[in-house]
């Protein structure tokens, strides 16, 4: 039966990772100490087993243990369950990475739309793609769908709430996505082009569906999710039930002691996101180049048969660094630019055009 | 309009900390740059505030934020999002407490049974609580039914699953829950006192449901879901859909930089768990001390007109421990001791027996 390997980061001595190494086997599967195990079934099938221990520096040691796919019921919550339910509670481990077997990644499939279908949606192939933010929040509907217009006029492909818009007295969900409906339509006949808007997702479970009906009655061609906020699990539910793409926000995935790559590059994948928002180095977060870069081969490269995510490197950008962005990341991903738009006011329609020509100008291959 | 209370510890030097404290403020509310929000009503109603910074020595600084209670719309997901959205990926910020205003705590009914509906279901009224584990997983239906069977002819007062037993195809969850139904029946002819058992609910919304109704036609007296793997969102509204007590277990939540008393104290508590799960100083795992008491008593002390939850110290406890727990957390606790009764193979009965005399023993106001 197969396994899933995973690689667990831990900050020990020499002297003791042997022991913890097979302490961590035992708690993410069996959770009990080996002498309790007496059934041969569980022995050969169900407890988990070290499979290497690597020294990795400073940092410690990399244990990789070999679980049993089994263990997992081929489920979502009780797969990050048996991944990191009780060693996330050890302060001395990270999850740092995990392999799945294709028997069972076969039983997810992934992203429905990826990359390519976001770009045949958006009908833009040759160059990144542009993306803006609705804030601040308590602004009142008809203010929000006003940015939304201009965004659009500016010539940004997607418009996305604010992950902090909800369904607060001050822009109601229902009619905060009618009335960004209305003006993206608005703008499609100024502008001959239709762009995508997603709306923020956020509450219990009955009520995710209850937006997505909305949305989808408003006819919304992409949702915004957080998946560590409505839980991983709901998230992959919701992504099943609809048939728009799915753009994931980090927000509150940054609290895990789980390795940002694996998290929103591969884990976030595997639910079925369809595009990954992450901070960018240089911005407002603290996520180093090298980690934006893995988390971005992760959500791109091949895995299981399934659809590359689009990276969304956000947090704290400007239009000027446009052109380091495109290079550091190539035509397949989507700019997140926020709040540094709105600073422009009264010009944001200039402001957000001066962003989206520096993608054409920095696409590569040339001007788009 | 009411504000929440919220504590960040912020590892900064002294000379950046009042940066730092604004920056939290913005990113928790409005997302965005002081000079982008024009909006009177905005500025006056949903921008955060910092109310107060105060050091804390080598730990740094503790940064209260006044945060718009509005802005949560009083939905759990949303209230998680605007405590630690963003500021979760700050690796330098702890969320280190949370004071709601009574406003938006009376949105939220807590637990519906806590410490005293749980004693009054279980008749134990003079002592702590006993509770013991089944597992591990992998082994099938009927030997995991033997156990419970052992462990209640041994006296404890509730039987959990295992967090790690889901839906697997080695023991169902419906066939579980049945075989250990009957398994308590039996044991109750025997001992002519009726234990609970808890069966663990873990999976999508939609099958945490029909989990929930299959424990219920089997007569279950108490549920095990762990938030943080299920979703806090989805765990809230489990908890209203159900009329039996919920015990809240630990799994993932530690992975998140949130101080566990708020956590698993306050924040489970705030979420409706009646019993919370926790891993004790001196165990497996590492909490301290001062952190398990400091979790005890947000669990238990008087707060908003909630319930008080009941704290089951767990994680590695053996017998020989009994006295020292019951004298650190009085007799309103419940002591969860799993694989170290497991040990004892043949003799389950009889080392289960010797806890729960023990318990017996050490209840304060004399042997009950």
């Amino acid at each position: 039966m197969s396994r899933i390997l995973v690689t667990y980061r831990v900050r020990a001595a020499a002297g003791e990772i042997d022991a913890l190494a097979a302490g961590l086997a035992l708690e993410q599967s069996v959770e009990v100490a080996d002498g309790v195990v007496r059934d041969a079934y569980v022995r050969e099938h169900v407890m988990g087993r070290v499979d290497a221990v690597t020294p990795c520096g400073a940092q410690g040691f990399d244990v990789r243990v070999a679980l049993a796919s089994a263990t997992t019921g081929f489920e979502v919550a009780q797969t990050i369950n048996m991944l990191f339910g009780n060693a996330s509670l050890h302060e001395h481990v990270v999850l740092q990475d995990v392999a799945f077997p294709d028997d069972y990644a076969a039983r997810f499939p992934g992203p429905r739309f990826g990359i390519g279908g976001l770009r045949a949606r958006l009908g833009v192939h040759d160059r990144p793609l542009t993306c803006a933010a609705l804030k601040p929040q308590g602004l009142p509907v008809d203010a929000l769908a006003a940015l939304c217009r201009d965004l659009v006029l500016g010539g940004v492909d997607v418009v996305k709430d604010d992950h902090g818009l909800a369904d607060q007295a001050y822009a109601p969900f229902a009619q905060r996505v009618a009335a960004c409906r209305r003006a993206l339509d608005a703008a499609a006949r100024a502008t001959g082009r239709t762009a995508a808007y997603a709306p923020s997702l956020v509450g219990p479970p009955a009520q995710l569906a209850a937006y997505a009906r909305i949305a989808r009655d408003e006819g919304a061609t992409m949702l915004l999710v957080a998946p560590a906020l409505v839980g991983f699990a709901a998230f992959h539910a919701l992504v099943a039930a609809v048939d728009v793409p799915v753009l994931a926000h980090p927000a509150y995935a940054g609290a895990a002691r789980v390795a940002p790559p694996l998290l929103l590059g591969k884990l976030f994948r595997w639910l079925g996101a369809d595009a990954t928002i992450f901070p960018n180095w240089g911005g407002r977060f603290a996520y180093a180049r090298a980690t934006c870069e893995a988390l971005a081969r992760e959500a791109r490269q091949p895995a299981h048969g399934w659809k590359p995510v689009l990276p969304v490197p956000a947090g704290g950008l400007a239009v000027e660094r446009v052109a380091e962005l495109v290079d550091a990341y190539g035509n397949d991903a989507m700019l997140l630019i926020g709040g540094s738009l709105l600073m422009a006011h009264d010009d944001l329609v200039g402001r957000t055009r001066a962003f989206t020509d520096a993608v054409r100008a920095a696409a590569q291959g040339g001007p788009a």
